[in-house]
């Protein structure tokens, strides 16, 4: 059962977008012709969610190429701008690079960089089937489920990673029910989550982030799972802020913690999540909630996209090729070595 | 030094209220002529703040005397419906009790009533001066303060308690720097605090409340100062929700938590903290951010207003008199039997 919106897609030239900042009020999309406007999309969080920002990265990388032509300096100059638009997903660098290196290794034969482009898309929606598949071993009958910000299809070339999971159980007969983060100040949570959620008819409800604890606390969540916009080397994770908090009241009173992502997500150079570079953005996301001023114009803001989560606090990380546990530096490797877990 | 703005005033026979759900925007009055408005003005949270509350509910009592005239059972009536107007914080019940009392034993006087009901405003101000300079023992100089909700001079009748602390340190020219939560749902934080730190020109910044777990980590925060809705005879606290995440993250990371709140906000008849009545509120609290529609307008909800801090995450409770440190359940009984420590 695949939903029927697709967060992007490339047709007939162009890269369709859902405008992910206007939704759940209003379903509308936004196209992309040049490599410049795809860089934007990002930035502007029209498409967000590690694996998405990588699947639309690719496609942009194809759009440089078309408009570059034979001037490589050129195309190498909008893909970097491209690879930058967002610093802490891993996902948008990794699918920057793999399309360069098949225009490369092609002689920048358009075809075969948009075949990689594709590939990219059809690999991350395979890959997001296969970690749900592997990712309902850890959900018993019943569970009551919290999930942070949105790492649904919106955030993915399709299915969906920790919402895939959760989709996958609720289709499984589990007859689980699921909490949902709001997210502030974007609220992903909210605004996306909920209205995944809503469409697949799971049973769900909404709440403010700072409600999390005291649910955990009274025994009312059987299990975290949320996603990762970097995993380092040691198993640390940067995701959505708010993270690191769940993970903290989660060892604390024994409620298993799970990161799910596809392999993609894994930036095998570096060593620990402390390393990771943290985006901060515009004040305004805060002090503006849903557009209207609620806080002094003037008054400084602290607004970090992300924080990172040690993997101390994590209990596994599912990805396609199997959970990943303890000792998550070793497991990490073994991945990298192609093993599957 | 005194702010220049009161959370209520009893002028001319009338309850006057700042709207303290306009703020920043705009500063704005209401006035309360009868026991029902006044009822409603706390239920609506026109009037929010468990010392604030209570100061309101005070005259509330005495314009029910008014209404009522001899009619006893009327007068009992209305106090009751006031009583009840929030279930959380135990200044509402203890300050209509003071006053019903006052009404009982002068035979339903209403000057000694008036009196009783201004004395609960002269003496909150005044214990409250007391607590900040007790309090500021406990703040090194240089230091960064995370507070949350909005315990200032609008959630009490005058100048404040974790904020009265803050101000009195900013005074005493310790140099702090204040991170401002913006306490999701109703950004007491966002809206009040801030708009507090900025008129008394004290250096600050607002956060998302899921960003305060990762400032504690890299030691970015030397304590943590809040207030409280109600203590219970162990040291537990009901206080805005958020504040239970933010005690197990200090506890974790060695950061100091302290609540600052006047004595009258200790309940001595509840043994503990899990016997508080949590009060929930309207799921649009959540739904509507700055009344903007930003979930599925059908989404299930969970609203609770407040959270209860177990006194083990506590590290000191700052009242006029004295500071309340571990074993909390033995020196709480000290000031019930009237001792100041």
């Amino acid at each position: 059962m695949e939903e029927n919106f697709k967060a992007l897609e490339f047709i007939e030239g162009k890269l369709r977008l859902i405008d992910q900042r206007l939704l759940p009020g209003k379903l509308e999309y936004v196209t992309c012709s040049t490599a410049g406007e795809v860089t934007e999309a990002i930035r502007s969080m029209i498409v967000r969610g590690a694996p998405a920002i990588g699947g639309a990265a690719g496609y942009g990388v194809y759009l440089a190429l078309l408009e570059a032509g034979d001037d490589i300096t050129l195309f190498n100059k909008l893909s970097a701008e491209l690879r930058k638009a967002r610093p802490t997903a891993v996902n948008l660098m990794w699918a920057v690079d793999r399309v360069m290196e098949t225009a490369q290794s092609s002689g920048y034969d358009k075809d075969k960089v948009l075949s990689e482009a594709d590939a990219i898309v059809r690999e991350d929606r395979e890959m997001n089937h296969r970690l749900s598949k592997i990712g309902i071993s850890v959900i018993r009958k019943g569970s009551r489920i919290l999930t942070h910000c949105n790492a649904g299809a919106l955030a993915t070339c399709g299915w969906g990673t920790a919402l895939g999971v959760i989709k996958e159980a609720h289709l499984s007969g589990l007859g689980i029910h699921v909490y949902a983060d709001e997210t502030r100040p974007l609220l992903q949570g909210a605004r996306l989550t909920a209205w995944e959620l809503t469409r697949a008819g799971i049973p769900s409800t909404l709440i403010p982030d700072s409600a999390a604890a005291s649910l955990i606390r009274s025994g009312k969540i059987d299990c975290i799972i949320l996603g990762a916009d970097r995993i380092t080397a040691n198993g640390d994770i940067a995701n959505k802020l708010g993270t690191f908090m769940l993970s903290v009241i989660a060892k604390e009173y024994g409620v298993p913690f799970y990161s799910a992502a596809p392999t993609s997500t894994i930036d095998f150079s570096m060593k620990e999540g402390k390393n990771i570079p943290i985006e901060e953005r515009d004040p305004d996301e805060v002090r503006k909630p849903g557009g209207v001023l609620m806080a002094p114009a003037d008054i400084d803001v602290y607004n970090p996209a992300f924080d990172v989560t040690p993997h101390q606090n994590i209990t596994g990380i599912i990805t396609e090729k199997g959970i990943i546990y303890p000792p998550f530096d070793m497991n990490i490797e073994r991945i990298r070595n192609g093993e599957t877990l």
